[in-house]
């Protein structure tokens, strides 16, 4: 199939490149005409602008956004509602928000213009294992967009099968999933964010004790020098937590056991807050993807005024003075 | 090798059979005799107690004891203790404290018997996938074992191989690893199972998050009915937060996508409960792994008198009342 | 003054008694007859409705709107926003959300007509407390009601004065501070009520670990039957935690040490998702905080999919059943 | 009455200056031969070690050990033991583990000496406040020192009586109360300062999301420049969240309402641990004291192991880079 795409950065380039090796057709556009240039060639064509590549894709056009989430896709999609036409489909694949979603899937269908919402995971790995797909929108603008999902997804590998699922979409095997209306793509990608930095929080508390049982806190007599390196390895075979994000802390305790090139400065990229407001609009507890979330705000903090106030009281009911720095 | 086995359940009847499918010889015991006799033949001789156990196995003598922790864990290992001779070995497989390890080894140094401790993972699986073991105690008896030990893993199998690991101890990447001096091994194994309770309970709210996404909290343009049995199975392919934990939760999700047969009263076995202690003695923060403790606590009461207290207050200061119950 | 009330329930008929009582002039209304006439006579007139009321006040009018949040405060200021004239006020005492405020400051001022938002705690305590007011809105307008909120605030009392509040503002400490712009005031008093959801969770699990030490779990020898209602009486004198929450606490306890009469079935106004909202949008944590408003969503529910996934997970990986009720 | 206190520190020359101001008798000793000569005079004699200390005292002898916890507290223990006889009492005001108290009575019952444990509340403004006497041990060896207690507690003072207290224990309304058997008392005392953490952690959160509204990542249209101090003082009058340690932060803030002369390193005294322990000893959920608990630690580390972490991981799986430091 043709597909036009918005944005040929680390995620919108590699989509780009696993779709055209395996034959399909693309027409990109970035603001960065090296990124234009580096994929040029064989299946992909470049363009000067949206209007250009709006108008070297064959109807019905197909053009997937693959921006930073915020004014700029806003801008994108807003753009292209106004260059395509009816029987034509906007795929937002970026880390949007889901009320967007369904607000621009409305304001679209008006012009006759499909919107299809597609959370998409995978990260720089998707190139070659295939991205996990979670797509919402109308169904048969997403059923006609099939062959590129197909494509994009990592198909059925060598999994194994989870038994009872006879009767179930075949297609959620092979990597991708229609969820349901605009914006629930988005809103299970949102989720499966949120789940994400809570996975990620409870390995790195669990390797942050490992390490801690070398400490001065520690009495001798049941102090550990651990092997960080080994223990993220050998819980990769056999073990209850095996997993993906494991498997990539070993690479990177392998690869440094201190970990000495990271500061722990931790982004987050607004999917981890937007779950946690959901939950709170369903009025469901969301304990642990909430410290998830708090311990990256508090990472980025030098110096907090909460501690400090702390101090304060501590200072006025007792008279405690805090230890000098090092102490 | 020749090992005695004192527990022949679920845990220890596998780590049996899957020794004993490999060549190895194992003399077994257990209270429940129809366990012992399902389990003997071939490479398995069964016996009638502790003593007759030790008498059927050759010096330097090794024997596993696979109970449940507590009472009946410390009276094997205090009875194999007086049992066994100078260069024999126990190794304790169960969930135990990592403290009373330290103990115990210890006294059984005093006396010339090696006491190690293995942390045992793999569940129901071992017996085929092989188990995940983290060891602790006097290096020299370890390597001794190193046999039983290679059997139990899981083996390199066709997991991939994590790069920058040259020079490091290739066992780890057949599942098993030396942690270092007594303790160490279920010190390891304890912090695998808290990481264990913080990956359940991420999963578990998200989950939770999206079923709620269809709740009457939510307006009317953004509920969604969310198929949770496909969530889970297409993020099995490709996303971020692939898991055997989600493996296993795409074939619960498959089974009953509403989880029926299940109340969600959540037990613990301990492990959780020590690791928050140890992160409070090192003081490391560990906020997802005790909200994932305290989820487990909290779903075994019907009432909880903390929320009564809430309600009183309430009612106290803003003359707010309860709604009925349904309401 | 004179003032006009909007709603006439526990907290808005209160403070009209508070401000009669004190000379004021107030002319009222409410859906409920019953709750009009309760009130009227001496300085207290009643009205039929909107219209009436905006015609028995003299201009400049002030008319206060103490209704619940949501669609029924947000008709009655539009409706008073169409019945009013320039130089007009409309202060809104209830539980709104502080960009609900922002919205309707700037609407009105488009017209000519102040907007004030004024956070008021106090509870059913209030009308012999008095009201601790935070304002927020058009400054000017905020002064020429300055007789209004002085008389509803509590006053300086008997309450020990802070040191080094040398030239700040002496109304602060009569109890009612004006803020800052619109929203502001909302704004205070939101962050307000989520601190005191954080107070009482904290109670409430310190008590429940009191109550908690004579329970079977805990061994013999330290198991304690605590009297709870001394505790906490003894509390409010001389001791760290000494509170109003606390004063409220002694007193349910002493009634009830058991709070038989209570579920624990723990509503939230808004103010608490609000607060957790609005730390998100700063990126700053709030664990405790959020800790205490799900206590509040988890105490509503009778099954928790979310533990019911937890039982499942581990029925899948250990073959763990969970224990029958009771156990 | 006459008492020996051992250690005139911060709480011990306080609890001897509050004592003596109303006519007991004391005999102190302290390593710092100044902080004995300090309180020296009147009724107050000093001495050279425990065994003068104890010899300058009538039978039956009543010491009051008020030391920091631990080792040194042991030690005094342990001497006195010894140096005492039949039907003298220890009372130990420090902050020791209850356990430590089950422990200490039991071994000094066997020779006949009472132990009391007290927990003892109200830090340096407990001179003229009076102290929250929370009181373990013998019920026969409480009662006898009952002049002693009664004269620390604060009294009934002007706070409001407690409705429906008919038939309770009246010590209690004075500030002190007998709570159980040996190590009660202290038990008590610990989920107070449990508590007291949870206060503490509430007040930080809240004051630090009113000063991130004037952050930068707060949209212009809502964002406020709110006053702390102001805000602080206004809430102790008449709001639902007024306390004494919110005195105390009006106090802090009003002296500076930037805190910097805090830098936010907040230590624990050992209580909140304890609390902890005892929350996961009985099963029950302990979400906000524990976050308390963990915030103090965060607050020391420099550098995060845990937050390193996930900056690996995001970097591995997203090739996300981390920001320089300041942006």
């Amino acid at each position: 199939m043709q597909l036009g795409m918005i944005g040929l950065g680390r995620m919108g380039g590699n989509i780009v490149r696993r779709l055209t090796r395996k034959g399909h057709q693309c027409v990109g556009v970035d603001q960065n005409a090296a990124a234009i240039k580096a994929l040029t060639g064989g299946h992909v064509e470049g363009s000067a602008g949206l209007a250009e590549l709006v108008k070297k894709l064959a109807k019905p056009r197909a053009v997937w956004v693959m921006l930073p989430a915020g004014e700029i896709t806003e801008t994108a999609v807003t753009q292209l509602g106004e260059l395509l036409e009816r029987g034509d489909t906007i795929i937002d694949g970026g880390n949007a928000f889901y009320k967007d979603d369904i607000r621009r899937a409305k304001a679209l269908k008006a012009r006759g213009i499909h919107y299809i919402d597609c959370g998409t995971s995978g990260g720089v790995w998707g190139l070659d294992r295939g991205y996990c797909l979670m797509i919402g929108g109308d169904k048969e603008a997403v059923e006609r967009l099939d062959p590129i999902f197909d494509t994009l997804a990592p198909g059925a590998g060598d999994i194994e099968k989870t038994p009872d699922r006879r009767g179930r979409d075949p297609r959620v095997e092979r990597g991708y999933m229609y969820c349901g209306p605009s914006g629930s793509g988005r809103f299970v990608k949102m989720v499966h964010n949120g789940i994400e930095y809570g996975l990620m929080q409870a390995y790195a508390e669990g390797f942050n004790i490992l390490r801690g049982a070398a400490s001065g806190d520690v009495p001798e007599d049941h102090r550990f020098e651990l092997n960080l390196p080994d223990i993220a390895e050998v819980w990769r075979r056999g073990s209850v937590i095996g997993s993906w994000l494991l498997d990539l802390t070993a690479m990177a305790l392998a690869e440094d056991p201190k970990l000495a090139r990271y500061s722990g400065f931790v982004e987050d990229s607004g999917e981890g807050r937007w779950t946690i407001q959901a939950a709170i609009e369903e009025a469901v507890p969301a304990e642990v993807l909430s410290a998830a979330l708090y311990a990256r705000f508090r990472s980025r903090e030098k110096e907090s005024f909460s501690d400090k106030l702390l101090s304060a009281m501590r200072n006025k009911f007792g008279g405690h003075v805090e230890p000098k720095a090092g102490q």
